[in-house]
């Protein structure tokens, strides 16, 4: 099953189950509500039936588009570890998004006035369905809703002016999330051995598989329910492979009018435009 | 004026108005919805009337239960960074916390099984009260909807784990918020200058002044402004003195059992007990 979250003709969104060339439109405001509606969404969401939108043409919003937590791993392919010169990690890098820097899957990336050093980030979404804590790996997909993309756009310089990524990473309107939930049924266990890309202007800038993570969707899972509790809706961005602009010799860094195309093998393809953020920076 | 997010007996929470020896219960389910209601919640929480719960006695929330950013500095004290050993910085140093690590004013800091470095972080909070985007310090502090008292406390080994913080700063249940919102007109402008202290079982760990902060809020605010949207109820942990744990010879830290006071002057305190949390960690 694939799930959206579609923005209505009318104002609003709605979670949305694909059927053919058609959304079916469902009685939750995003897939998040649809998430934390309880234990059987998946079963309800399956058989549900509603209004119908064609799918050529609809708006789609991020996929959760307000997760209690956006969690994100630095470091997680070796090819990226190397280009950004780091040692191999014991423990996983963990960092916050806000949901404020989220978009669809094919709104416009807001390049900031304040950087010329907008990179782009390839990313395997996991989407939590069920609440873990304490979860031991093994034991850590049964919690999982299902896989999306995210590109976990970057403005370099800012993630590199103090040693804390977040200034860097939670920019407005840049991270785009979606186009659709897959569920796990559809997917090899974890999303592990996936196709993974990211084209800019048609030129492929990364080029790797999913099975290449350091610490996978279950080893994140169980890792972060020690820390906290995790939540439906929840999304966890599980790091980028090699490829990225800054890690390039000499560096290219995305600027407005540039395409952004992020695939993953049986999720979809994100299609993002650069686009320049014209409210006045503080002087 | 006062403004808390108290526990109601018949179970749920309720924004409150200080008013003498009573709370007075408004129509919101906790001071974060209040502070989204609109431009004019000042106003009308001052005169609102409603039902009363005598203060004393009352179970505290956290201000805010659920912002949509907590937003923390890190090496915002002379004396803070001076003991950790870094340089003085030259941009603030930001990084977030997720909502399910908040306590209310005297509620139990959860220690997690996993480390014996629970550490404390004194700091003041600042509530914001008005979207802000792209606005300059000197228009910053009209945004803040008033300032609280935050103990930022911290898993110090998993804040070391890896190079992001993240990890040591958001474990469940550990980071008191409170005891109330106090507004603007009740404190010095930005709330500069104002006495703050952490006390463990009685002894004086941290005592400074928020007039040494090196990044004032007004500037934070700004900073943050120019990456992503403030919004009401967004809470900003302004960073911590020296004094902590981890920075003492011999180092100190948490055991279940001590009691950890936070006051700032003309706030208020936070008063909470260590307990160890009994659940199991994965194996």
């Amino acid at each position: 099953m694939r799930l959206s979250t579609v923005r209505l003709p009318a104002g609003g969104t709605a979670a949305a189950r694909y059927d053919g060339d058609d959304l079916v439109l469902l009685q939750y405001d995003d897939v998040g509500a649809l998430l934390a509606s309880g234990k059987d969404w998946m079963e309800w969401a399956a058989r549900a039936d509603g209004d119908r939108l064609p799918l050529a043409g609809a708006s789609l919003a991020p996929v959760v588009p307000h997760p209690n937590k956006i969690i994100c791993l630095g470091l997680n392919y070796a090819s990226h570890i190397a280009e950004m010169g780091r040692p191999t990690p014991q423990y996983p890098t963990l960092f916050a998004k806000y949901d404020g820097s989220l978009i669809g899957a094919n709104d416009a990336i807001l390049a900031p006035a304040v950087s010329d050093q907008l990179d782009w980030e390839a990313e395997l979404g996991v989407v939590v369905g069920q609440s873990a804590r304490h979860v031991v790996p093994a034991d850590a997909l049964a919690h999982v809703a299902g896989y999306t993309v995210v590109n976990d756009i970057t403005v370099r310089d800012w993630q590199h002016r103090t040693r804390e990524f977040l200034a860097g990473k939670t920019f407005e309107s840049t991270t785009p999330v979606g186009p659709a939930l897959v569920t796990p049924d559809e997917l090899p266990a974890g999303a592990s051995g996936l196709d993974i890309s990211c084209q800019v202007d048609g030129v492929v800038m990364q080029h790797s598989t999913t099975a290449d993570l350091l610490f996978s969707a279950a080893h994140i899972i169980a890792y972060v329910s020690t820390i906290i509790t995790l939540l439906p809706g929840d999304v966890i961005a599980t790091g980028t492979p090699g490829g990225v602009g800054a890690g390039r010799d000499p560096q290219i860094f995305l600027a407005p009018g540039q395409e952004v195309v992020t695939r993953i093998e049986g999720i979809g393809e994100l299609r993002n435009t650069v686009t320049a953020d014209l409210a006045t920076p503080p002087g």
